[in-house]
């Protein structure tokens, strides 16, 4: 569980910077912290270094919000780039309408972000704890991932084709010692793929949007703990390569739901859907498949469909 | 998850109910109940009809409340019996003696409570749906229950001397289409036990609680949606055998936790431990082996751990 | 893990039975006795009472094993009824074209074999132990199951069109200490469903059939262990309503496979694919979605996948 | 899965070597090639460049077996390094003691070997696919494993005394694409551990010891595929660091039990224990605490299980 591009967390406050008990709840959207804004003017209001537009896609409700130049990264508390929201209601019918529908919305926005070309590699980190439900959306993400990198190193005439895509679970720092970010590090330098695309749950000020988003983003992450802490971050910086990030907002901080004497119990108490279980598989799977029709845009669903258990 | 006793919980306001923002959220707790009332008065009130005691027994609160009539069955809005609640915060300490001394205290109160003659026979059911964690508190806590009911029919000369203990996990209603209660009333009159013990996951009004208590009550389980539905219930009255159930709080209601305004967008989340699976392991492990010592009094703990996976 | 339909397998040897080392591993499949016949004839010789055809249907090679008579029972070790056996190589292949056709056709054989009118419900009960992997394609078959006893029950307005179907996993003797046939006799009783559905594992004498294949009859089913207890039967005769019985072979006994100085060793040991825990789920996946489209005949797939986990 | 210490596997055949149809399965146990060669003679003999042991250590049957020179390495297929074998049956029964007794036993066997400093650091890797029940030992392994490293960097102050220990499972090529040892090697080199523990399951060739028996050794694994393939390697020459590896065997091939004309229907089939998904989770935890009772040899049992989940 990181905060998505959350760079200024604890730095000093700006002058316009909401008092606390507006701001209420931690989040790692950048749709969230734009919305706030525009109820604090009572109006569309322009921030100033930040262009956003709404856009209804196959039905699916998209929201791309660029942080344009320093000044709009104060603004939102975002660093510089971009971020794409797909709000998914659709997905909880689970007609294979849908999941056809929505598996192809989000896989036309990670290959217009990712823009590669057809000979790049891609290391995918599903990033979070396996044996904690709602943070366990990276490591899940995984098992339907197409992997490729093995068989078009070893069968290059068979699987010449197939672009190399790699995928790593590194754990979390309580349960392995080792920082995931550390992990990563040495991996993509002794593998050097071409890109880096990290998954990780997400922390949501809304709870209607709990497990029905994704967020989309070039800008990398920087985990919460992480500030000035770059051994942690995985951002394009610190590691020498793109690295895009798709997170899921899975829980919200208890604690910002309540009065302030209430608070202290709260701690390490998280707010959920009841179905949290069934959830995660359901959006794992549609993160797998977005990524998986985006990286192998030459293999039809069927042929995918035969490498993923 | 059910409403332990609360069989008046949508009946009409009696007059000393006090107002519903000052009720706060649901629980199933008889001792929240008590302590509601307790802070009302600013000081420790007597209750026309509930007589209640804390005691200290190997470093666990232990809390009995008994509700002795009718009188005292409406001021708690839980039916006549015996309520008793242990608060284990030892247990997230994960030390072998402090599993021991808990398990023995759990066991002590249950076999006070049952007072079973050597011979009976006994039915474990666990309630919930064991796909949702927060839920699956009672089928858990079968996976380590010892099961002895075929050994004692099948090889009474080698078994006679161990207590025929039999199980069943019913399922819920959303994914079997079957009431539990149903089931286990079919399965009661086809095998005839002397007693039953239902477990079962429980709403608390206080987070602190959550999957750090236990509940055991002589009174049996009226499920929440059961108002007046005698087919939900399980009861002496509606089986016909005594019925004892254990529960443990592992969710609060999102919704109670907010202001009115906020309440809709919180249908359907719960507020949960983080590391609720790990949790639920733990206790359900706790309640298991505090039933296998107090219903096989004559076997160690060693001899116990021979027939539990 | 029971024999379907195997009451005379412990009965004194008939004359023309074959030697035991020909014979081999027990088997639960109709069509692996029947293949034995032909091989020791070597030639397409005709058994009396029993009738046998081979047809491929949507590319899936079907057979079906009339035991006609008691003559037909006794020479095929199985008793008189309709045995199907489907033979689905594709799976494997995981196109979810190659999905709909296999399903489609198991549909298909559900619906001939059972012949429903609209409004009769049907209890469907997944046996075997969910926590041993080739034991628990019954329970897994139910996860994915549309269950709606409880909605055309509670809301007939709404889903008056829909066929009433329940389910039950009713575990195995040794973790419940109930034999799973008097849990089912006793739900029966008390629910009157007008048809059962039995889904089990299955031995198989061939290994290449492990995980491929699914028996489908309207024998029931008869626990290996139970010759001449009627009490761990799932038949007509013993259950008092039409049971139908659909198997997968998920094991072959070890020691059927290796020499008699060998087998005491393999006492306990069994012979399954090396990927068993994924191709449960897939097998298991097929025929739920088998007996969806049986059942609900009226539904699309769509319409089926709303209501299904 | 693979094969410990098997370098000439594939390698051509000595003039001692036994017949293929006499060496029978494929086995990563020291001690069943040295068993083979007992068997063979007829007698105790004395194997050139081969000394073994066998001592009961509080009732465990522990054989140790050191390939002292090339000429034993030739003799015994195995590199040269100390094979230590613990035989535990004890196992079995569940019995808390008999969990004590073994796991100490095992921790002695691990301390002697290693003869870590007070101030060197470990990193144990957990190798195999968890997602297949007999090959996620390792990975099982970890979860009950005390892991260290962040809180010494962390929290010097407090925990200055413990021994650093991180854990790593990185997966198979299958599923990630990338060579596990290549992620363990950029792993060593960017944490620098001073010794490695690799943990993995094992092929052998008695049914009788599968899930029961614990190998130990000093010389690393060298994967069977890897034959001259020095990139898949964990050898202390691969990776510049000691290797120690623990291994359990859990499954034999299934080709190995039968006649030549049944092995193709073999492929990819394994025998295994019926109850293998339980008997897994607790060789899994006996390996976890041993290896916590002899890398924190400072920790009382209590101690290390308040750091374990």
């Amino acid at each position: 569980m990181t905060m998505m591009g959350m760079k200024c967390k604890k730095g000093k406050k700006t002058e316009k910077e909401p008092p606390e008990n507006q701001r209420g709840a931690r989040t790692d959207l950048a749709m969230e912290e734009r919305e706030l804004w525009h109820k604090e003017a009572g109006q569309t209001t322009k921030l100033p270094g930040v262009a956003a537009q709404e856009i209804r896609r196959r039905g699916i409700l998209t929201t791309v919000v660029r942080v344009l130049n320093e000044e709009g990264a104060k603004e939102l508390h975002k660093p510089v780039g971009t971020y794409v929201t797909l709000e998914l209601e659709e997905l909880n019918r689970k007609k294979l309408r849908a999941f056809h529908r929505v598996t192809e919305t989000l896989a036309g926005e990670i290959a217009d972000m990712m823009k590669l070309r057809p000979e790049n590699s891609v290391l995918v980190v599903g990033l979070g704890n396996e044996a904690v439900t709602p943070d366990a959306v990276g490591p899940q993400s995984l098992k339907s991932l197409l992997v490729s990198r093995h068989l078009t190193t070893a069968f290059p005439e068979h699987y010449g084709d197939i672009r190399p895509v790699s995928a790593l679970a590194p754990g979390v720092l309580g349960t392995t010692g080792l920082e995931s970010a550390e992990i990563v590090r040495s991996v993509v330098e002794k593998t050097r793929p071409d890109a880096l695309v990290v998954i990780d749950a997400l922390a949501s000020r809304s709870i209607s949007r709990l497990c029905t988003t994704v967020q989309l983003t070039d800008t990398g992450i920087v985990p919460g703990s992480g500030v000035g802490n770059s051994r942690a971050a995985f951002t394009r910086e610190s590691l020498g390569l793109p690295v895009y990030a798709i997170g899921v907002p899975t829980v919200t901080d208890a604690g910002a739901l309540v009065s302030t004497e209430q608070n202290d119990a709260c701690a390490d108490m998280i707010v959920t859907p009841r179905n949290i279980d069934a959830r995660m598989k359901e959006i794992a799977s549609v993160i797998a498949w977005g990524l998986n029709l985006a990286l192998h845009s030459n293999l039809t669903r069927e042929e995918i469909a035969q490498f993923v258990e």
